[in-house]
């Protein structure tokens, strides 16, 4: 949002957005400042709050631009409404400042779609964009094999204990008409209940992961192993992150589901090539914002030779993605509008573990998504 | 020459090598057990001489692999000859183990279609590949500016002080009918003379200067910059190698002619958005045939926040090279069997400064390799 | 036993070695042609073997340095008797060629004192000095709080289940007269009844725990981090290694002994101003004998500046630990010659954990060596 | 003045400085509110405009650093009087702001003297430290070989051109009673003419060229090293600044003074265990106050083996090189109350070249920092 409203202010302009790049140019995209804001909290923090965090703590906003925000950001707080916990009791304990409603599963989800019908006439428009980008939930422990919205229904109906609050937010969203971005790892419209929903109501999706840092860099280098033939022996590759997403992470269920992610990428690229991986992500409370990573890549050669390829990526997560979350806003609400349903596989280029494709080399993403648009 | 006999007496598999992926099989490339080997050198040390020192200094080669290979080595000896020199007095000074014909540039070229028609000859063989895998010669003073092969030969024939050996081979090449490779920055047949003596002959060729590591890295990330739009404010690479490639770029004029190479690349790719680039590479003796290199980049995303990335890169030099080698002559050798005529753009992945197209993001010149080859 | 022969038959001069500085020549230590050396291995495979090992994966040692030791270590290898596996079975079930004697305590002591006696017997020697460089083994899970060489020996008798190999040959090289040298994070003479033995018995020891990569680092840097009055955020390290000390390392139990020491070093160091840390060793097989450590130290300085500082090493394990192996048996040879007994602490320099002092400055413990010496 | 502002009006702490060890306490330094701040400029811009560049382009100071500072700052810039420029003409063509007065170098003397009384006078104060903290002056093309103080009231009453601003203002403190402090690698006080009038006059003096960055690291491994009696074939140091000095720097004169004094270090402590090293310092605009170095050390340890490490460096030079000004300030501040006279050896730990001392070990300077104030 701070971003937005520097942009549309004229103080910022449009770099690190990739709707920004000439080749989307004459597409009729939504501009900034047609958007409104709004979303659902479970922590009794205002987004005047986070602002001052990102000033004091990350500095990855200067004063000038924190002072030109608040305003704005006091405006969309009104759109704030509270975010439903269903079923993370136990990763949430560890968060004093989150406040606990305890609805049951449709109850929740009732109010959900309240908030979205309120918001649509409060400021009077149609098209609403629905984006997860809460924190990591914990994996599922049982396959969430809902195959029908049907199937999906009886379990939010029966407070089945693997629903979580990203597939309320999902199942609200498309019960109400809204195109869904799941920007995170969780579970969200793959599921195959909730994709079939997605069709059924003419909406399109995608997902899932945003693809920001080291990800992004496996995907981008990956793939020259393998048009060079060479053997990786091991990519071993170490995350710190010092954000909420970081606390959130030294859960080990969140942290599994968010490594399951990284690794597969790999993988896939790499098929037999790959001989040994192994993602970590630790917490490092003074890096604040910031994600610092190391990757150590052991590869053979010609001759058997072994040789070596490290990296060091020192990344503000807030920034990356951002802007990314924009452009799939941009990109989904125009889908919408031109009536494209269901996976939106162009845009795999911006997730971690794009859903519908099997495409994850990074350059053939891009390929893809600025042929789509051409 | 070691790999190709390791390779064919099944002592070592092709890993490597483009040509061995998958999507080339299907090709009817020449087998390694195909080749024949022969070559100019100016020291007086031999083949026998460079295995001993991979092995004894380097270590990039075992003890059985060496003593595997002598024979082949001694057998190849016979059809090496001594190479030309002319033009390089003065950086030659500094090898005294180079002994120094002092042929006119007439005369060189004379005796080096001699060789090639010996070659044929003797090995009983019709098709040969010539390729440029000496040192890095100085950039020239003045334009090569021969727009023709007349030109070009009346260059010869007044010992122009702009001739250098890489220009008296690929000139004797062409003359006899061999298809050209320039592994080298050396100038080759960009040069317009000689190129349109390539068409004249009906010769394919290609060039120029190995992507084998730094540069490789650049061509595989800078694309990665463009797609997220990003800012590079500053590109600085530092490139350490200790072999005797290390020792030539020690020579203020060789090193200029590498560093254009290197810097072009990432001018080519990423335009504006470049704010400041540096390449640097040091002779550091220990490193033998090991090259070092560490890039930095600077880089401004959303809101104009700083990131950084940077890498390390530990590569043996001649065993990223070689494969390279033995591919290019494979699909040279294949392209000059079909009838192909002109500077082969299709190979463009292999090179730093691909001669005949501006693609320099490394991704896309494969998929250009592999769709031209499917 | 491949480093001493290569230096005693005059092929590898002492680099690596500390006792070859210029302040140690005028002390009268044993010179490595005076060695004789033995042991005991719980594995079926020989010295020979793992010679080969060190060749054809590591390439740590040339096929000359292998031909020339064979012989050598042929006639070692008599000396070689099977080690006791007491208290090891769980970690032990992994590795196939691990034979199993299934001794109790009192018996596994027994056998290893005949051993001593017969190696003191058969080559006509009368010192013999024991080192531990044997697999981390896991870590107590109950206080080993034997006070008494008494309580020890009655520990023994009842084969009580803290009882590790490790201690039993300590145990019984004290018993047989022998100092003794723990090289390794395992229990070992730090035992206050194994400590007291020694005393009893006039013996000096020294231990534990070999510094001889990433902590030796940490012990070097963390000491400037105090010195210019930095506050030390973070301090991230993270190994990997891909030798049989790797895969013991994979066990959770000697992980985390293995971990416990090195976090010890900057804790002692760095005291209040550490903030974070945390340690992670991780086995790539890739790696063999090579180790990888990557550290990332995040700090404030003047200003609540933040900087970071992070490096790179790449060592190879054994050849790293060999030398200082030498030197300690040299040194503790040295001390008993000379009636020095119990904690040898001027050796601190050597060890991750050392016994008997709180200096863990790398620096103050090489001028406290240097300065005993003198 | 910024840092001494923010820690006497308790915004910040005195982490960096190391006379806020423990080991300081006792001693009656000169405390931080008893500063008063007085300086020599050449350019036209003012200490407030310094500040405000501090936060809008290098973020090292916050928003409310700025505010709370520039009240002080508007007071200090009464003190502030125009520089000299004797000697830099050509080098400093290439900054347009600042002012060229044309003095020869006596009447400069002489007016730097007449400041000194006025600062003294105006501020009622009698003990004035002088510290060179300008821009690195070229290297001297011939020696300084003034050898008393008459040879070098001499040289500048003949207008010689070996003489520069750096040796001015050392001539008019020392003339005028002040001691003095060379925080540069320009000439200073270990001029012997220099050094012999400080030592007529009774004055304390010390330098130079402040540790705070590469040189530091270089000084804290270097040691372990030779300890560990490693051979070091290789210490290549690559530096990257974007701040004045680093545009200074990119003037080759300025650089060589610069590295001549970065690679003397290595050479002292290693000497002949030192193969190859090289040092690069690099102008990268965007980096702006801050340093990045990277350093490759390739090593050679037991049995020939060769290792490595590299180290990556992210320091705020500004905030690295403040509080050391402070600390020097405080303690011949110190030394000068109580009668010390001549170069203050126990200062080394500060400069990258201390004069007076061979010592370069940082932590055998650190000891005797400590052991001489205790």
């Amino acid at each position: 949002m701070i971003g937005t409203h520097s942009i549309t202010s004229g103080r910022m302009d449009m770099t690190g957005m990739v709707t920004d790049l000439r080749e989307f140019r004459s597409l009729d995209l939504p501009t900034l400042d047609s958007f409104i804001f709004g979303g659902w909290e479970i922590r009794s923090s205002t987004l005047m709050d986070g602002a001052e965090e990102l000033y004091r703590v990350t500095r990855s906003i200067s004063a000038e631009t924190l002072a030109a925000s608040l305003p704005f950001l006091e405006e969309v707080q009104r759109n704030v409404r509270p975010g439903v916990t269903f079923g993370l009791n136990r990763l949430l304990s560890r968060f004093p400042d989150v406040v606990l409603p305890r609805d049951c599963a449709a109850a929740s989800v009732e109010r959900l779609r309240q908030d979205i019908r309120d918001f649509r006439k409060s400021n009077g428009i149609e098209r609403v964009i629905v984006v997860n980008v809460a924190s990591t939930e914990p994996l599922p422990t049982r396959p969430l094999d809902w195959s029908t919205p049907e199937a999906f229904a009886a379990a939010v109906g029966g407070d089945d204990d693997r629903l979580t609050p990203a597939l309320l937010y999902a199942y609200a969203s498309l019960l109400e008409g809204c195109p869904y971005l799941n920007f995170t790892p969780s579970a969200g419209t793959e599921v195959p209940g909730l994709s079939a929903l997605a069709l059924a109501n003419g909406l399109p999706h995608s997902g899932k992961d945003g693809k920001t840092g080291e990800t992004l860099l496996k995907t981008v280098l990956a793939p020259m192993f393998v048009a060079r033939n060479f053997r990786v022996l091991a990519w071993e590759g170490f995350n710190m992150l010092g954000n909420r997403d970081g606390l959130i992470l030294d859960d080990p269920g969140s942290n599994s589901a968010k490594i399951a992610n990284k690794d597969a990428v790999l993988k896939k690229t790499l098929g037999d090539r790959l001989g040994h991986t192994r993602t970590r992500i630790d917490y490092v409370p003074s890096l604040d914002d910031w994600k610092v990573a190391w990757d150590y890549i052991h590869f053979e050669g010609f001759m058997g030779t072994r040789m070596s390829l490290s990296f060091q990526w020192n990344g503000c997560d807030s920034m990356l993605a951002a802007p990314l979350v924009l452009d799939l806003v941009r990109l989904l609400c125009h889908e919408h509008s031109r009536g494209a349903v269901g996976i939106q596989k162009q845009l795999a280029v911006f997730f971690k573990n794009p859903i519908g494709t099997g495409e994850n080399d990074f350059i053939a993403q891009h390929f893809e998504l600025l042929r789509h648009y051409r």
